[in-house]
């Protein structure tokens, strides 16, 4: 999911962005200016245009938020990218802090004084944050105002135009269920809600809910858009015009209203002119639309977009595409693990050219819309960053008796697909990297064979995937897992497998089960399929209503990773079955030396 | 915990009761009335002279609420105690719901219409009950009203007076710190939170700082006061005079200034007129007292109990009093089962024989202040009822045959003690009954063995105790573990091992590990000892800091209910180091017929 790492710029260059940056906040009569990750659709992955954090600080990953104060700037990150941030941003200009240690609410309160003002741009922070901000401030007597405009926007010239691609339906056949009856189940949660509108602002919960897919985000098939639904009467959809052919006219038109993007403040204070009750879920809503609602008349009902259940919970006709689509992932994943046990160990490929490679290989199943993210292709110390990138300038050979981490993903009309494989290059690990390898195994098949009862959350499951490190004194500093949408984000909430994540998990949702271990400037290792949730087969005696995972994602895992004595009977019975299963499932599709290489990678472990 | 069920009213003084109530309310000029279980100190633990609720409805579980309106009653409990409020609450008055199921909040909503006032009582409910409740009435256009008078209290004619017993002081021998030096602590928490003051009104939480303990409540050492802490100046401790024998005023007026309580709101206004800061914790502090403070003028600092974490955190003297409490627990408990073992077959024992034999065995100590719960002895079908209370009519004997779970602990001056042991009567378990008790032993095993990184919380560690009974379709239904504390509640916040325990768990604190399974009409299981957490010892290669912990009880665990096929090694490792301990630590406190069977129930399992 990481940015690339391109777009550094000189020194004068950002020192430049800064005094001019600066000179607009005195010109607009405040004293700093909050510039988050986020742009006005509170996605995780942004189009080009709306990278303000990059384009002030240098900084290209998915999440942080700088300040800027008249004498003094800083950057907020998460853990992930703390050694990212320090090798692009200037220190001289920003100084960095871990947002956890280091909220920036606590930086305003120690950096602003009496009479101060620290202004945002209101569609780029949602209700929450602006509440907590604004709270900050106000405890040391300063305000927190809203602007009207960007102040970045203002001076970024070379700024590049909003996306504008083609949005296009997404058929019944693949969505299974007609974008009319979704809107009669949203009408219905509305009406539950006592609202009689609620606004949606996340791209994909807008996708989801009109049946239409985009380009208008690298990897993510969205169209960036606006949309009210309304428990009666047609939605309204706020979409650039140039965006309609007239495929996705015909099909849109026959339940919602189109409308264009800057008719869409008008049609909010319309409902508050109506006093309409309007359903805002303040995690994911820019602010300014609640205030623009609320100062209009309405009564805003607080509550969570009504989408994210519904689209989370992939119903039939998904599933059986997600398994369509796993079996094509499969067959690329084999042939190009094949490649690279066969090419990889003289020295011959490279980070880049195995992604390439990879990606080719899904392409030729014709059926490949794009890659889910950006591949995540580390050799050796490069896979300790979760994240990493590679760049021509960071491009490393993969080196025999190393560890190679790929993982990568598709977007395919039937499903997203994400997968990862840590692999010792030659066949030759070290004790330590087998170790560690079967620690995170173990965690790995704990999650995937855990029964739990209705209602538990992945927050409940998460440390099944830890325990078997905890036990050696090791840890993972990222979730187990996180939800997958289909042909959408990759990162799909509101279930995740995390500390954080407690929305239960419910049949019909994909999970990625994703352990990890990262030595830093040494390996990392990570083992990735995808899970869904379902009903699990009752047991003799039992008498909770359980729920289980079905595996979705089928590639061999590096048995020459392993230490067996590590396992006990129940993990190597797992394993060995997991292994019968892939060769079933993927032989069939390979031949020649792929197939021989499945056949002898999917044998079972000796007892 | 539970209350015992006495207090059985016939239904004609309940109708009558409840009709009071409504020409009480059409007086007042209100539509209806909330009941909350809580007091006005927001403990779990009440006064007689606060058991409004069960005046009202009959019900005495700890834990409810009723609402009464001119023509309809409800009363919410939670699954414990859906059981118990069948048994005891008239349904031709009262509607019963579950409460999480069917919140107050939404029945209130169903039942109110524009212009209705529903009344509370502002100092029985939190701030944040008070902030649900009003959203939920103001939703259909009723209001939610504080009344200056409770009208249950005007018509309860033969209420029982408040306690007024002699608080005493809790001497630095035992509480490790003085009550001054605890208020410099304190100080230095409220000026991290940017606050001038704050106000205490949990009962142990006040017990803590001021290193006082009383016996206002049964089985809960605390002095029901309220106090006011100060950044700079003495804290103010709010307490009725005749609580205050010498010696106690002679170990407080040192450091605090002593007060009337009826002083209390004054005190709180003159904080407001002085404009201060004053922090308050929502989830426990009276609404009646946030209102005071912001109708005075006082700033409100949101934020936490500034005792909670300190009191949770037992300092090294209170961990030897625990370690040394156990001990001297562990003595009453061998030879209470070994007594039982003896005696049990044959007949002679009732639950509530049993019982009072446990007590007496821990009053031998000649160290016993209290039993710091109402035991819970449940024979056969009443163990399957977690919160069963034996009742002169409800005695059951104990029998060949059967299970047999006592659920105690002790209240000493160095510490508070709770452990669960379940028994099979005569030695000769069912298969069904061994399987689930080894079950519910792996999930102890598998929380007592948990190393696990700084930082984590008790919700994450939770499903430990559950997978084993997961795995075969089983649960149970509360949480794995809660806090204790030192000559303080059994139950003590902010940490517990539960789906909603979200504090990361620090060396100091105190918790049980009690996993259980419950099959209803037959049979209870439950297995409590209580862990100590604590830096666990490095592990060569480990790179995280990690926690473990620390045994706290010594008992045997019931072999004879053990299926050793459904143990691995590492488990039965455990228990045979654990039954070692147990011999080492307990078997030089007893003799004769408690020794031999000490030493043969800690006989290692056969491999």
């Amino acid at each position: 999911m990481s940015d690339d790492f391109a777009g550094h710029h000189d020194r004068k260059d950002r020192k430049e962005r800064l005094e001019q940056l600066r000179a607009a906040l005195v010109g607009a009569g405040v004293d700093g200016f909050i510039i988050p990750h986020a742009d006005e659709y509170q996605g995780e992955c942004l189009a080009p245009c709306a990278e303000r954090l990059r384009w002030v600080t240098g900084f290209s990953g998915s999440a942080g938020v700088a300040v800027v104060l008249t004498d003094a700037a800083a950057l907020f990150v998460d853990g992930r990218y703390t050694i990212q941030a320090r090798q692009q941003v200037d220190r001289e200009f920003f100084t960095l802090y871990d947002i956890i240690e280091h909220p920036p609410a606590g930086w305003c309160e120690a950096h602003l004084g009496p009479g101060w003002k620290l202004a945002y741009d209101p569609w780029l922070h949602t209700g929450v944050q602006v509440k907590d901000l604004k709270a900050a401030c106000e405890a040391v007597g300063a305000r927190f105002v809203a602007l009207e405009r960007n102040p970045v926007d203002e001076l970024w010239h070379d700024r590049p135009a909003p996306p504008s691609a083609m949005a296009m339906p997404h058929p019944v056949e693949f969505a299974g269920q007609s974008a009319a009856e979704k809107m009669a189940m949203l009408s219905q949660s509305l009406e539950k809600a006592k609202a009689d509108a609620a606004v949606l602002t996340l791209s994909d919960s807008i996708a989801w809910a009109f049946n239409i897919r985009g380009v208008d985000i690298a990897h993510i098939p969205v169209v960036l858009s606006y949309a009210i639904i309304r428990r009666e009467g047609r939605p309204t959809l706020f979409i650039a015009p140039e965006k309609l052919r007239k495929e996705v006219r015909f099909h849109l038109e026959p339940f919602a209203d189109l409308a264009t993007p800057n008719r869409f403040e008008a049609d909010l204070k319309a409902l508050g002119g109506r006093k309409a009750r309007v359903l805002v879920d303040s995690t994911f809503t820019p602010a300014r639309v609640e205030e623009l609602l609320a100062n209009a008349g309405a009564g805003i009902v607080a509550g969570r977009d009504p989408c994210l259940l519904p689209k989370a919970r992939k119903n039939s006709v998904e599933i059986e595409g997600a398994r369509r689509a796993h079996l094509r992932d499969g067959e690329a994943m084999a042939r190009f693990l094949a490649w690279l046990d066969r090419e990889a160990p003289s020295g011959g490929v490279d980070e880049i050219s195995a992604a390439e490679r990879l990606k080719s290989l899904r392409e030729q199943s014709g059926e490949l819309v794009d890659v889910s993210f950006a591949t995540i292709s580390a050799s050796g110390p490069h896979a300790a960053m979760p994240h990493y990138q590679a760049s021509p300038a960071s491009n490393r050979p993969l080196k025999s008796g190393e560890i190679y981490l790929i993982d990568s993903g598709g977007q395919y009309r039937d499903a997203t697909t994400d997968i990862t494989r840590t692999l010792i290059i030659g066949g030759q690990a070290t004790p330590p990297m087998r170790d560690r390898f079967t620690r995170v195994l173990k965690g790995h098949i704990a999650l995937s064979m855990a029964r739990f009862p209705a209602g538990t959350s992945g927050a409940q499951l998460d440390c099944l995937a830890r325990i078997a490190l905890w036990r050696a004194g090791l840890d993972f500093n990222h979730g187990a897992g996180h939800g997958v949408g289909s042909f959408l984000s990759v990162h799909e909430g509101p279930a995740r497998i995390a500390k954080t994540g407690h929305v239960p998990l419910e049949p019909g949702m994909i999970l990625s089960n994703e352990p990890g271990y990262y030595a830093e400037g040494q390996y990392g290792i990570r083992i990735e399929n995808l899970l869904l949730v379902g009903e699990a087969e009752a047991i003799q005696g039992g008498d909770a209503k359980m729920h289980g995972f079905e595996m979705l994602s089928f590639t061999p895992i590096d048995l020459r990773l392993v230490e067996p004595s590590l396992l006990d009977p129940r993990e190597v019975d797992w394993l060995n079955d997991y292994h019968a299963e892939v060769r079933r499932r993927i032989a069939p599709r390979l031949d020649g030396d792929a197939l021989a290489w499945l056949e002898s990678t999917t044998e079972p472990l000796a007892p």
